[in-house]
């Protein structure tokens, strides 16, 4: 049998030389965090290389993303289908080994990392996911749902302010079964942390209501392993493992220097870590004792079959939560969903009253929430503000796991991360509110549930200049256009309660990326559709009102000035001016539809367009060409009552008919 | 002489009036937060109503910023030109009592707050200002910097990532100066926090090497007035004190719940609250004994006239650094600063090597940071990568407060803010860098800088897929677009050595706005200008090459394409075709030109128009119209070499010949 040394120089030399052949990458991380990963996975996390997908297996998250290569070889070495191929192949064009890890490109990698602090924000929603689902299935003495959440930091996640903001929610909710490992190596990029990094980390993570685990040296197995024992005989509070270590160990002359993170070490350098680490194999070389200590598949089948048995046992005794039980880990949606939102649909469309998206939006929660058990709703403080807070919903709370709603307290990347986690978990669709203004706050997670393909869903409410009063540092007037641009994002902004229930609807049945609803403070008049206009919404764009006569002109809006421009096109058609009105909810759901479709709502022949968005008007500038025009907010907005605001940036009708008319004009 | 609880009443009845004749607004923070403010502005606040700007007064910050009417009240109390009638006027239309507190609207408002958590990173940016200048100016015996920075913040705050990563930050630099008041009163907007946030806050700020004066009754003025005290005695590290206080204190039914954060009280309950606080005087009428007790002005006179005469004998002694710190506070550049730059612009005209654009922008600074010393640099943990630490930086560092750079940690929205708050000081052009993706980290700090037209300048690099093999989550694709539809940012994205001179150029000498660069980590070939060409490079958009008969059509692009634009064109040259190229590194600064020289630039009448930028095409649909073409970047990166995948992604001299010439086929 191989030392443990031994079996963690097999991360080391893999890292090492895939750096080097690629020559690119972080050697430093994983050399310095084989002996903590050599013990986690060999000890203690349970897996099956072979069905990555399994339900119940631990998650494994590495924060400090740039150490790809440690995850790469703890799968390589354990039997997943990640060939020593791909390991040589190392952040090059369409491999299976991207510089960072990537959810979806190779099997086992649980999460995308990189931005630092994420992994780790991920970890706590993931460890949230698996308290709320054991609190609805575990019964009877059935454990189905019973796995940990590991995650291993660096110094650079522990900096960032996601990490307060995740690990502070982790610690109130106490997930017991949320381990973090810590990679105390004392170095970051611009050298030894002292001059930039003081924190008494153990304090801090007591302060939150962890358990900590001081003074650990990472480079000692056995002190590893008690570690972790300690961390799992703890079931009330979630576990930081303060591990010592040196960057690079094992690399003579760079080891416990910045010039390791980055870089290759050097074929010099790497012949003398070698000698140094007493590994006489060649570059990519693991030697079949080694290879075969390594080997996970027999345990890990074992082990799943081991929780199959279980299962059926669990099948036996409660039929129908076994079956909820795959089908919600499967992602797929209940039965009777279809008529579930044709319901919600149906009545949305029957309403009559004013009201606004934000309570539109509680409106078809609270018509569905009842029927669609995995949604996991919440906010970043605004419960009642962004009206998340649906009808029935139970409040998930410290000693109190059981539920579908959390209020995440004010921490908008932290919850944002953390549906990510909880997305990529399975078994929930998750949700959460804030304003559309602090988006800017949880962008970056946005963009990685975007990367990543989850269906995280994201409700901003008070957007636009229609907030009023709270003023310009709480109107969102670049935000929606922005968040345009993310690839993958999908941005609904409503203009009644009609397109509110779309919006949701194609939130939920979306299943390739996240969803963001841009939602009003103030009341939104319903606008009425025929069934073909109302099928029609669901493709992003569509004539909402069409002229008697050919139309010489079209306006296009969305949310809340769509009854604005209805209101000029009737003005319009009383001039005996024919105007289209399209509403288009969701631009990058329209550009995706087929040409024909498009050309039909906007024809090329018909050049006079008015785009009216209380927003930035570069949003709409390749829409309208160079001959229409766009009705916009192109600078900051202003303190004062909505409908002042909306007269001040010159939303009235007047303005949009005198627009309208220049254009005919021309 | 009224009692001290008559005193901080008059801020509540202030607060509640003007919330409730505003219809809106936030009465519970200023009405718990009065006995504090209280005694902080009338014991210990250094300050002259008459001239806000006075360069060594106390700091004062409302991080909670949604308690403005806290901050409107002193300022009109103590003196501030303020009068009663904008109190009434509170959050109206061009008022200058907006719904939260803006800088450059409200004289005395020392940084726009609301977005929680940035106040404090602000008023840990101008304590790091304070402490580097008193390093830089005081000298023997003389002390002419030499004043506090005090910020309130609530639980909201203290929730937020950012408070980490400034506190953090604060600590380790023993920031002794900085003085935080926690209004601790237990209850965030979903209601009491005991579901979401159970931190040992005092621990947890102690663990970032800050004192912390632990369980001050909030209301007791003279347990505040020791708890400041203690603070002010402690020199060598930032303090937090710790206040427990009652939400809304004075209003009989509704103070200590969230219904009092963000409302009016209600006429009932205001009259109620007047009983209480035995208040008998009308709405917005403060009795002539209280207003006098408060009115500051003569004692601000004389303190100001006090530091006038210290500064006139520090002048005596030191006449060169008084002119300098006179300078340097009112923001005017060096008298030799044209010859400065103009001199680094000649340089960089020479140059004939390729060289990445980050590196551009150091060999920028190094020839102009000795003539410039208030510039004050850093970055998020990539000094090397971002090539911020130029030639003769000097490091500031714990417990050695002089120099002109500072290692800010993986802090990327901490340091954002802690810019803003520098600029607000005066007496820094603050500039930090990270890797351009991860401006979505500090991109709220951004806007504020915006916002607040504050000369903060940011330092982006690694842009666009041209970062190679960190893969996707490192690839900003559409950071450089959405970043353009922040109001009043100017971001470059410079496509050689000039432009990048001209980029920080434009950004030092900018005194209404953040400027943003946008930087290459690959090399970039040097582009030959004429003297007119170089000039109308500062116009963010000019022709870089005209083709020998009238352009066909028009090449439109950025930063790195630039070269592959221009090598493009000299192929269709060769070919017969005239093509214009137009190298446009700030699209912001171009659309401001007058209309005469944007048609130079661009025709109306030349409609086949190719841009080209790896990064989204939406950017661009505007300036191309229908009729013109993108090549841009629609979808995530991908983890490879640069080459690889710029040609993965079509950017090519073949594809943009291709798509040149589908262009004049049309």
């Amino acid at each position: 049998m191989p030392t443990r040394f031994a079996l963690a120089n097999a991360i080391r030399a893999l890292s090492m030389d895939a750096v080097q052949k690629a020559n690119s990458g972080h050697p430093g991380m994983p050399m310095g965090m084989a002996d903590i990963a050599e013990v986690l996975w060999n000890d203690f996390l349970v897996h099956n290389p072979a069905n990555p997908r399994w339900a119940n297996r631990d998650r494994f998250v590495v924060s400090n993303g740039h150490g790809s290569m440690l995850l790469y070889s703890l799968l390589h070495l354990t039997g997943y289908p990640l060939p020593i191929s791909e390991l040589q192949n190392f952040r090059q064009m369409h491999s299976k080994t991207a510089g960072h890890p990537e959810y979806g490109i190779t099997p086992g990698v649980e999460t995308t990392t990189g931005p630092l602090g994420q992994g780790l924000a991920n970890a706590v929603g993931m460890a949230i996911a698996e308290a709320v689902l054991a609190s609805r299935f575990n019964q009877g003495g059935h454990k189905i749902v019973d796995h940990y959440t590991y995650a291993f930091v660096g110094d650079g996640c522990l900096m960032e302010g996601i990490s307060h903001e995740a690990c502070s929610l982790a610690g109130t909710l106490g997930l017991g079964k949320l381990v973090v490992l810590y990679d105390d190596n004392n170095i970051s990029i611009d050298g030894e942390v002292g001059s930039w990094f003081r924190d008494d980390t153990p304090a801090r993570f007591e302060a939150y209501g962890w358990q900590v685990v001081r003074n650990v040296d990472g480079h000692n197995p056995a002190e590893i392993k008690r570690a972790l024992e300690t961390a799992r005989g703890q079931s009330e509070k979630p576990t930081l493992i303060c591990c010592k270590t040196v960057i690079g160990f094992g690399s003579p002359n760079k080891q416990g220097k910045e010039s390791c993170h980055g870089a290759p070490l050097g074929e010099a350098e790497i012949k003398l870590a070698r000698e140094k680490l007493e590994w006489p194999h060649g570059p990519f070389e693991i030697p079949a004792e080694i290879a075969s200590a390594w080997d996970a598949r027999a345990k890990g089948a074992e082990r799943e079959a081991a929780w199959q048995t279980a299962f059926k046992a669990y099948a036996a005794a409660y039929p129908q939560d076994a079956a909820e039980f795959e089908r919600r880990m499967s992602g797929q949606l209940p039965a009777d969903w279809q008529q579930t939102i044709e319901t919600a649909l149906a009545e949305a469309a029957k309403a009559t009253a004013p009201v606004a998206s934000r309570k539109a939006s509680k409106l078809t929660l609270d018509a569905i929430a009842a029927k669609l058990p995995e949604l996991f709703g919440g906010s970043a403080d605004l419960s009642e503000s962004n009206c998340t807070d649906f009808k029935g919903h139970v409040s998930v709370k410290p000693g109190k796991l059981a539920g579908n709603y959390l209020s995440y307290g004010v921490r908008e990347f932290g919850m944002a991360a953390a549906l990510n986690g909880m997305a990529l978990h399975g078994g929930l669709i998750p949700f959460g509110g804030t304003f559309l203004v602090f988006s800017d706050y949880a962008r970056n997670a946005i963009r990685m549930a975007a990367l990543m393909k989850q269906r995280s869903i994201f409700v901003l409410t008070h957007d636009s200049i229609g907030l009023g009063e709270d003023g310009p540092t709480h109107q969102p007037v670049e935000h929606v256009a922005s968040l345009r641009l993310i690839p993958n994002v999908q941005i609904w902004r409503p203009a009644d309660q009609f397109e509110t229930a779309v919006a949701w609807r194609s939130a939920i049945e979306r299943s390739d990326g996240p969803t963001l609803l841009a939602l009003s403070r103030q009341n939104l008049n319903p606008q009425a559709r025929s069934p073909q206009q109302q099928a029609d919404t669901a493709r992003g764009g569509y004539v909402l009102l069409e002229p008697q006569t050919a139309a010489e002109a079209v306006i296009i809006a969305t949310g809340s000035e769509v009854q604005l421009v209805m209101d000029a096109a009737k003005q319009l058609a009383d001039k005996g001016r024919a105007v289209r009105v399209v509403s288009m909810p969701c631009a990058e759901l329209f550009a995706k539809q087929d040409a024909a479709y498009r050309e039909s709502v906007l024809p090329a022949a018909l050049r006079r367009r008015l785009a009216v968005e209380a927003g930035v008007s570069a949003s709409w500038r390749g829409l309208v060409g160079f001959e229409g025009d766009v009705l916009g907010v192109d600078s900051f907005g202003e303190s004062a009552p909505a409908s002042a605001v909306f007269k001040h940036f010159g939303f009235t009708v007047d303005q949009v008919v005198a627009r309208v008319e220049a254009l005919l004009a021309r």
